[in-house]
């Protein structure tokens, strides 16, 4: 069964706004075993939105919408695909009901441009909007299936998953599509294509492996496209368990899988506990590990000391040690995560204090020098890294490579 | 001139990726004067993505595409345009010797896989990528142009704005594309609508508004496509002046600005400092001050206090508090807040402290109950809010809530 996914707005063509709701729509729909055809993005024109339609019904059995369903004159989905359809828009009172009583809620009057989201073609299926005042609409035409959602992530996420998935499902007969994937980190993809050439010659055909580079790490995707899913599913897991025999030690798991998660895992099951103290990295470092459910058992202690007073205070840093190493330093950075593991009384304690830019940067210690250290029960490591040019780019590497040092430091890599 | 968009990648039609090159390629182009008719991806299919640029070809000027021009297997852009143009593959030695160059530099030997990226269509125009080893290419055809650029962000953006901009410029007579956001606040769309109804009407009908709703904000662009620059921005300037007189108490900025940017301008201007002290929100309040450069000015401490023992040690909370009130209540946070400000000596503090999931929830105060509390030399505010379900969300909306309760002990609007 193949579908194409078009969403709707100017702001998508313009850039102003990256379409998360199109990767949505696609992986749940993969994860129900349709095949997505294609993905078009057309602006807030009739004309244009009428075309896409009728082109993506050439190709494809489902057609999913989003966006252009706000109450405001510059969204006109809904009268487009009225027009489309031949229907006259209509009052819904369940939808009218719905919109006055969210707006009584918020204390906002039902006005005019409200009661146009009542407003619905006669000839389709009302979707109806728990969280929001657009219901979603689903329209059927010579065996096809249209369905139109509001572009608010969350609106629409939440009637893709309690509309939309459970209606398809239904609807049509419907196969599995498997996707796998193995993140592995410290390789190059070109040396990893070469190592595992023989392993990726031996796939049979229905699997499709794909190269997903990205700094550091590079994903390898196993697909299979309406086939019998557990029957792949064991086939992909066996192919994946034999790659452990060909780069053991290039693998940090599955999926999504990050390297705090494995520290997560490591500390979480040897009982080890963490602070962090932080001067460039700003907290990045701490909210990557409290973003995890799990991490109170372990977190202790986040400490971003941006001036030089608080790393005196919090963490005891010396004040002879920052007048005569600077606060972007060896010393600094090893004071910093003994002083955070004596305060909080940890296992381990990580430190990070660089010069994030733009400015502050001098020829000796360019933007970009950061200095980690990390302090454990076996003494205190500390390694300078120059993490970049751009603040943002450089908080994103100097948090990752602390997050490495960490797990090999917990791990006896180093 | 219209452009079509083209992302090529079965990452990005089963939803693994999120399509950032697209939303970036699509600004770029908007500010150089081209307007985007349309965006599409398609898998790695030679059959898809040869019909898809014919048919951009139809509608379209220029087609920018990114992405399959990796070394490995599942990268087939390359030879389906050297197909599609009637050319055959020819080694480009500047870009074989470039890299020779990055691999040795990294310890990587050079391999057949490698030697193919050297490898372009004799037809087309080289564009070195100075970051990476797979080079983009330009193709004429027809007064048509088409630019194949690879799919890693960080090489397309640096070839975008190096090579594929100037030349475009160059290639085409070009007109102005103007977008202008403004950001409103505490004001539901359809109300916001009703209020600037009569400015709306009285726009010129060259420009294009559009509403954008996001949680508690409303962004408002104004659009020209293909007109002349200056006129039409002072045009704009002075239509977005007249909202100051309709709704001046919720404007926050222009385009990108958010409540963080606000407090950072306040903080910097007024000379005052800040200090940070979180327990649910785990150094995302940190994160979002330290990102914005300028912060070390007034960011003093930040504090992820995650335990009871550090709430204690480090910002001295009374053990009696969190034993009789427990770590999420009114008097924790005020306590909180109040012993980050005396500890960094600085003119405000904010503090959170809440359940943010999934487990650790009572009926009392389930997931999602959240303090905050802001000391000042005015003396401390602490205010309850639940937060959402989801860990990600509740993290995400008291980081939002903090700032905002900040701004307006900081104003003084509460």
């Amino acid at each position: 069964m193949k579908a194409e996914i078009i969403t709707v707005g100017d702001e998508i063509l313009i850039g102003q706004i990256v379409d998360t709701n199109a990767a949505y729509i696609a992986r749940r729909l993969n994860e129900t075993g349709i095949v997505v055809n294609e993905r078009t993005s057309v602006g807030d024109d009739a004309g244009q939105i009428t075309e896409c339609i009728g082109r993506a019904f050439g190709s494809s059995d489902i057609v999913i919408m989003t966006g252009g369903l706000g109450p405001t004159k510059d969204d006109i989905t809904k009268k487009t695909l009225a027009e489309m359809f031949g229907s006259r828009l209509v009052n819904d009172a369940r939808v009218e009901e719905h919109v006055r009583n969210m707006l009584a809620l918020r204390g906002i009057p039902f006005n005019e441009l409200n009661r146009g989201q009542s407003l619905v073609p006669e000839c389709c299926t009302v979707l109806f909007n728990v969280h929001g005042t657009a219901p979603g609409m689903w329209f059927e035409r010579d065996g096809r299936v249209l369905v139109s959602l509001p572009g608010v992530p969350f609106e629409m996420k939440h009637l893709m998953d309690d509309e939309v998935l459970p209606r398809l499902k239904k609807r049509f007969e419907l196969r599995s599509v498997v996707h796998r994937t193995m993140i592995t980190e410290g390789i190059a993809e070109s040396m990893l294509a070469e190592c595992i050439a023989a392993w990726e010659s031996a796939l049979p055909p229905y699997l499709k492996l794909a190269y997903l580079p990205a700094p550091n790490i590079v994903r390898l995707r196993l697909s299979a496209y309406e086939v019998e899913g557990d029957a792949v599913r064991g086939e992909i897991e066996m192919r994946f368990r034999e790659l452990y025999d060909i780069i053991p030690d290039n693998i940090i798991g599955y999926e999504t899988a990050t390297l705090q998660e494995t520290v997560h895992r490591l500390l979480t099951d040897r009982g080890l506990t963490l602070a962090v103290a932080e001067s460039c990295t700003g907290g990045s470092i701490a909210s990557k590990f409290t973003a995890m459910a799990g991490a109170s058992a372990y977190f202790k202690l986040g400490a971003v000391t941006y001036s030089n007073e608080a790393k005196i205070s919090v963490l005891g840093v010396s004040p002879d040690t920052l007048a005569h190493y600077g606060a972007v330093s060896e010393q600094t950075a090893r004071e910093m995560a003994e002083g955070a593991r004596r305060i909080a009384g940890t296992d381990y304690a990580v430190a990070t204090t660089g010069i994030a830019g733009p400015s502050g940067g001098t020829a000796e210690k360019p933007v970009g020098t950061v200095w980690f250290a990390v302090a454990s029960e076996e003494g205190t490591v500390a390694v300078m890294r120059n993490s970049g040019t751009d603040r943002g780019q450089i908080i994103e590497r100097a948090t990752a490579y602390a997050i490495e040092l960490l797990r090999d430091r917990i791990t006896g890599r180093r």
